[in-house]
Parts: structure tokens; sequence; C-alpha cells
């Protein structure tokens, strides 16, 4: 194992490989592997990609990557769909990709199905980025399916979040949701070359707009309550831009190199690099915190107990409060 | 208190907006009302209605709810927006929706918007739920934004899941993501007198014929298994199948509430009724033990002591897995 690791450090692509293997196999191995591998990690720019089904996320996330090799920057990518192997989906998706890219030794790609719940997921996908950041790739772009909040929550693990639409939004201006406005460091509207796209341009930026005025009026109250001297520069605001992109061509895909350039630039002069790894320590913790929870709910309580409770809550002879309560008894958790 | 939660009981929508207002303030508060309200619910028929921005559900929900008053039943709507009230979003769709639908003492409509973690917003939504079912409606409608998993977990909480799509995703069957056709009961193309409708249509039909085959492999194994008596009739199979909608003009809305009833008719039946109100205990129960272990680290980890441990992570300093366990040993959770 610990030969294993080496070799992950020194950069060799078997090794990674069976090391994320292993991170996938259980809550318990990603740990081995993080705890070893974790003082070596916090070098690489980790990038999330999310947007919804159809907006042409893994062809430019692939062209993204092509780009970045010409910086000579070795590029991992990680692509998440918390959708079932039902229909081998990710499957599907790493095929068409490992034409595109394979023969590249600089470019790692991985796919990670949900097997279980959602939370082992993010906690597995956590732990590959480690993997990767400790072989020493300098970009991982790590490609969420959807934009639900779960999407949302990995993404949080980046450093520079990129939102992309597809174009066809632009009369609905409420099915762009705000949310993913508010995580976006880069918006991108891909298939940039359809009628529609202009309008979905329009639309995000008038959202932003929105958002931009909101934000002046927050830093208002800062001000305010802040007093002399607490005057926040408007140098040091990142400024959320929308970019326009035709995957299929490469068009517009340079520009949003730059821009990722630049984010990173930015997070590293305003210090905002580092908050972000604390918000992201923070979400980990609490993530393995409650994997553990659970693990020794279900190692201390006997699964008759367990299924008793559930039947009783369902039954509504108990109610779900009462139920945890109890549960919690069981391992001396409650007051 | 008890007299607010004997109103509702009472079905006083003015009972039920206050006491759906104190599950929203917080989860104490929530832990109050359903404790109280839980042994009066479970005999309310809940639907999860979830897909893609854009594909007209807000307004489809509006059209099955109109169509739910004709056979006389009391229709509550739950609208989860798990995107922050930045834009207003939740609170424009409500807006439409009020002037669609107000002066119908019939309807009751609730938004939820997040205001912190998703957790929260799942646990208050399931709440809401709860006391809607005790207020004496008959049908609630579970709407989420989007179609991630966090979306897909909301929509677990229901009895029947409708899954929409829009038209314009037949060329990229990669699109119509797996996870959420293993959630669906009952599929929707709305905005079926678009053009591209019918190849929507055909595929996501070719996508169920797929999952029919996985399941009938399936089956053989469990027959396998089972040996003889462990037959699964085929009649005791739900057969998922795709309707076509305008939701703006109302077509085909009585079909999709049609094969709503003949879901309720074969969950009772079938006993999968009790099935889903068990999953649905035990996941209730997981996100309540969860937000009791971060309530009471909250408590007993001194702040400063919890800053310096998310630091030490975030500089590499300790390994996510270590700090979590120095937090569990501090509530002795801890080996």
């Amino acid at each position: 194992m610990d030969d294993l690791l080496a070799q992950v450090r020194q950069g060799s692509r078997r090794a990674v490989a069976r090391a994320i293997t292993r991170v996938e196999r259980s809550d318990s191995q990603a740990r081995d592997v993080v705890t070893v591998l974790y003082p070596h990690t916090g070098r690489a720019h980790v990038i999330g990609i999310t947007g919804p089904p159809g907006s042409g996320k893994s062809t430019l996330v692939n062209e993204l990557a092509k780009a970045l090799r010409r910086r000579e920057c070795q590029v991992g990518i990680v692509a998440v769909d918390p959708s079932s192997p039902f229909s081998g989906g990710a499957l599907l998706g790493d095929r068409v990709r490992m034409r595109d890219l394979s023969g590249d030794p600089g470019i790692f790609i991985r796919s990670m199905a949900s097997r279980g719940s959602l939370g082992g997921l993010a906690r597995a996908t956590a732990a590959v980025v480690k993997v990767l950041d400790a072989a020493g790739f300098d970009v991982i772009l790590v490609e969420t399916v959807g934009a639900g909040q779960a999407e949302v929550d990995i993404a949080n693990m980046a450093h520079t979040t990129l939102v992309i639409e597809a174009p066809g939004m632009g009369d609905d201006i409420q099915s762009i949701k705000a949310g993913i406005l508010e995580i976006a460091d880069v918006l991108i509207v891909n298939k940039a070359d359809r009628p529609e796209a202009a309008n979905t341009v329009k639309a995000l930026r008038l959202m932003l707009h929105m958002g931009e005025s909101t934000r002046v009026r927050h830093h208002g109250h800062l001000l305010e309550s802040g007093g002399p001297g607490g005057k926040v520069s408007e140098e040091e605001e990142w400024e959320v831009r929308v970019y326009e992109t035709v995957a299929t061509t490469g068009k517009g895909v340079e520009e949003v190199v730059e821009a990722i350039v630049a984010h990173r630039d930015y997070l590293k002069e305003s210090g905002e690099w580092m908050v972000r790894e604390q918000d992201r320590s923070r979400q980990e913790i609490e993530q393995l915190l409650q994997a553990r929870l659970l693990e020794q709910l279900r190692q201390e309580v006997p699964q008759a107990e367990r299924d008793e409770l559930i039947a009783a809550v369902a039954a509504r002879e108990t109610d779900p409060y009462t139920a945890s309560r109890r549960l919690l008894a069981w391992i001396k958790l409650d007051e």
C-alpha cells in the first residue's frame, strides 16, 4: 500500500488508477489512501463544471482539457454521474471521451457513478481529487451531471466553478436558477452558434446585473457597520462574466481558459483561495462525521431493532424524532 | 401551540400557514409540530414532481391541481426551490401561481426556498408535508426544481413520482438521465405540441424498454434463488408509461390524473405503499440523526476549537479523517 502511494506521488498513471479503485471500494480504504496522501495535496487547481443535461458539458470539458494541455498543464478529469449504472450512461460517455483524448499521457480521466448514497459519491469524489492532486496534476476538472444542489455541493470542493448553460432559455428567465448563478465564477453559454443563444446570453447578463446591485447594497451595509477603514476595494471583487462557446468547433474555449487562469490569480492574490480551502475542509469534515455516525449505528444497533423502529414510524406508532432519539441513546449520544 | 395544532387538524388554512411558518423557522419548532401531528398523518397521497427547468413543470402542477379539484380532492402544493432567495425566484413563481389558483379554498400553496443547508430544506419539506397531511389534504404535490440527486431525495418522500421532460432531447439519449427514469412512476413529456416532442417520447420509451429487459433479467435471478412459489406475478408490476401533455391548454392532463389514481391503487393493493412508507421513515430518521450530530458538535465543541481544526485541515497540517475523529472524541463517539 505505501509502495502504491509512493508511486502515486511519482505520478505513475497505473498507481493512480489503482489508488482510485481502492478509494471507490470503501470508505475505510479511502481513509487509508487519503490520510497518507493528504500532506502532499493542495497544489492542484480544482475546477468544478456544472450545467444541465444537453448543454454539451462533456464536449466542452474535453476541449478545455486539450487547451490546458497546450499550456503544458497535466489535466485530471473526474466525471461525476449520480445516476445509477442502469443504462451504463457513465460508461458510454467514458468511451466517447477515451476515443477523443486517449493517447495523451498528460490527461487522466475517471468516471464516478453512484453505487450507493449520494453522500458516498461526494466523499469518494473528494478522495479521488486528492489522489490526482498528490500525483501532480496541475488542473483537475470535476464535471457533474445536472445542476441540482447535490451537484452544487460537489462543485463546492472546487476553487473555480464554471456553470454551463445551453441556449433556449431566453424566454423563460425563471428557468435560470438563481442558486446556479450564485456559485458560478465563470458563466458559459455553449452551443452559441444557435439562434437562441443571444437571448440566453442577454438573460444571464441581466440576472448577473441584478445580482450585482444586490451585492452593492450588501457592501453598503458592511461599510455602515464596519466604520471607516472597512472599505471593500472594488478591485478585490471578482467579476463574473458570460462567455460564449461552441465546444464542437472549439470556438471561445481559449477565452474560457484565460478566465480560469485569471480566476486562479484572483483567488491567490485576494486570499480567497485559502477561504475556499477552509470551506472545503469544513464540508469534508462534516461529511465524514455523518458517515461515521451512520456506520456506528449500523455496528452497534442490531438490525432487528433498527427495522422495528422504522416499521413503527411507518405505522405512525412513533414519530421520526422520537425514533432518532432512541437510536442515539443506544450509542449514548442523547442528552 | 396545542391549540394551533388542533386547528390544523380541523383543516383551518390559517392554522396550517402558521404551523408551516413555525416548521420553517427552526428544526426544534419543526420537531414540536411534527411530534404532535405525526399520529394523525399517513392518509394523504404524496406526489413528487420533478423535471428540468424549462419543462413547464409549474404550469403542469397547476393544471393537475385543478383536475384533482374537479374530483373533489383537497390539494396541497409544496414548491421546493433549493436555489437561494437571491433573485426572488420562488416568490415570483408563487405570485404567478396565486393569481391562477387563488380563491379556491380547496387548494393550499407553499413555496419552500433554501435558507441554509439542503439537508435543512429536505427536513423542513418533510415536516410541511406532514402538516398538510394532518390537516386533511387528500393529495400533496411536492414540486422540486431541477433533477439533481437532492431533488430525487425529496421526491423519495413521495408515494408516486412524476418525472417531466421537455421536448428537444430526442437527439441526445444520454441527456435523459438513467437515475431519473429509475425513480419515475409516471413519465410526462410536456410541451407535446412542439415538433421535437415525438422524438423525445420515442427516446423515453426506448429507455424504458431497455430498463424493462434489465428488470426481467433481475426477476429471473429472484426466481432462481426463491425456488418454487417465489414467482413474481406479472400483474404485480407497475408499468411506467410515457404521457404527453400540453400544460398551457390542459391537453393530456386528465390522463395523467388517471395514471396517478391508478398508481395509488397499485401501491395499496400490492403492499408497495407500506414499503415506500418504510423507505421514507428510514430516510427521515437518518436525516434527523445527522442534524442532531452536527447540532451536538456545535454545542459541545467550542467554536475556536472547531475553527482551529478546519484551518489545520485547510493548511494540510492534519487530514479530514483525523480531524473528524478528534471532533467525535469530544462527544465520546470515537472508539
